[in-house]
């Protein structure tokens, strides 16, 4: 099985997301932006600095509309289109909303899409540009996903919430399959990614799984995620800590800012089954992750994807990491937010 | 020859602008930052409301930086490294200086850039990120080149900037190779980008006739550039025009702002050399082909970067393109200039 599949993934001339198509939820891709198929860029001042053995930045911010969320939408569209649906939707805090609108233009297909009213302006024009239907919603990214699936199944639009349908994260899940086969199917010993609704970190949990069980991989990688200190309801439940009560904390880290996750369950799951953990870190360090990314590693972040890197340096102080390879997923690197 | 290069395209494992090694003047290309590779987009869509037969976008805002010139800082890292040069130096309107920024900082070089004082926010942002040492030169972009020879050859730097440096557009030529192997070895009808200095399309020109010379390709396609209706001395020098004198003109696509551009001749040959054509176009002409990229394309360009759309539509005026195939070059993708 494993020497069936590696022979496969070496010989498909697709690059991406339907590389895998053996692993995916879809009887045919259809044509379109070409998501996924991203870098893995090995960093070693960064690992330097940091004092790992080796370090690699999964660069999804070379995806069709900078963000790891083109490699859901690449499944979403192929499902929607199959289904014979002509729109779609979804809630968003920018980048899911901007990858279903890129997606739906170069397609031809509606784009509804709501939005927080934190929302920045950077990320409203790239919405216009795609010619996408926004509603920026009164609320909070919470309300805004809310009023998406009312809307959405008042007008019988395909779902692009990842949370809400399930064969999504299977195209997150390819980010995973990429950065083993980039290893020369070797897993790392750590794996760190931002966490918002869960749907991400869930999904690259659910990818190494999968690889180890077919026997394409011989481990699975443990896995490190973060949210920003004022909104951070999967660490306290993961630590059985209260919540939150206190909801005047915020964080300008807007893309992970999730009150209410939606894909608890899988994600906390996923992190224990790997023997991970997961870390709050404040937005200063944040920034200062996001630095230490571009000015060693060559890669600019947006704030929340900076927040993998600041979750690393909080986890040396409690544990030596001098013989790890880890791999810091850059979710998304647009940084119209923090400027 | 052409059978030789063939293969050894089909089975060098390597993506990007070092796939194309045996045409680049250097011996081994350093680790870093993966320039190139970047898809070739078929969009009916934009296709249909141009009335062309195929329309492809080239998108070359999937580099490492967003931006075509991360294929020209590629090749020039690697002759810096090989030649033990510790830092490098270019003029830029923000894209070039950017992208060197990125490169140095993976591998550790001195980073010196020179950019007009018109240079938006989120461009020097970028440079923040990167760590880059940053001038700010009081003048436009042609007194900054200036300023850039002049301390590039006093502190002893390695040049990066592509009007002088002539290696440096072999690495901008790999974008037109990508593009004819993408079509299976045929050469489009129609190959369209914006046009500063004049490197890009130059390099573009050189790698087209470059394949046809190998027999990879039975033909070059016919190159069309654009300018800025604002600033435009190339077009004026093409058609055989006076001088524009009055600088009061202007235009917000900074990118090609260029009023003494320096590879005039390389790039007026190769237009001249495909029967090509120069065009300028209004600054409006510029942010309605940006809307049509993003709404029917779902490509997300530069202002500048969208004057190639501007241009084909204003060769629509005057010619037949109904039997046409047609590649747009997006330069680049970084709209902080014009929100």
């Amino acid at each position: 099985m494993a020497r069936v599949l590696r022979a496969h993934v070496r010989d498909d001339v697709r690059t991406g997301v339907f590389r895998w198509l053996p692993l995916l939820p879809i009887a045919e891709p259809v044509p379109g932006l070409p998501a996924g198929g991203t870098p893995l860029v090995e960093v070693p001042r960064l690992a330097e600095h940091v004092g790992l053995r080796r370090l690699f930045l999964k660069d999804e911010t070379r995806n069709p509309t900078r963000c790891l969320k083109d490699r859901a939408t690449a499944v979403g569209v192929s499902l929607a289109v199959a289904e014979g649906f002509r729109g779609m939707y979804c809630a968003s805090a920018g980048n899911a909303a901007i990858s279903l609108a890129g997606f739906c233009s170069q397609l031809g297909l509606g784009c509804h899409v709501f939005v927080p009213n934190s929302t920045p302006a950077g990320r409203l024009r790239w919405l216009e540009l795609f010619g996408a239907d926004v509603v920026v919603h009164a609320g909070d990214y919470d309300s805004a996903f809310a009023a998406a699936e009312h809307a959405g199944s008042e007008h019988g639009w395909y779902s692009r919430n990842c949370a809400f349908n399930p064969f999504l994260v299977e195209g997150k899940k390819t980010a995973a399959l990429e950065i083993a086969e980039q290893l020369e199917w070797q897993a790392p010993d750590l794996v760190l990614a931002p966490v918002g609704d869960g749907c991400t970190l869930g999904g690259l949990g659910k990818g190494f799984r999968q690889l180890a069980a077919l026997g394409l991989t011989d481990r699975i990688p443990r896995l490190v995620g973060s949210q920003a200190e004022g909104v951070d309801p999967l660490v306290r439940r993961f630590k059985g800590d209260s919540p939150q009560t206190d909801t005047a904390h915020a964080t300008e880290a807007h893309s992970i800012a999730v009150r209410h996750p939606r894909n608890a369950i899988r994600v906390l799951n996923e992190i224990s089954a790997s023997g991970g953990d997961l870390i709050s870190v404040p937005d200063d360090a944040m920034a200062e992750a996001q630095a230490l990314l571009g000015s060693m590693g060559g890669v600019v972040a947006e704030r929340a994807s900076a927040a993998s890197l600041a979750a690393l340096l909080t986890l040396r102080e409690s544990e030596p990491l001098g013989g790890v390879t880890a791999v810091v997923v850059v979710t998304g690197g647009r940084i119209d937010d923090d400027v």
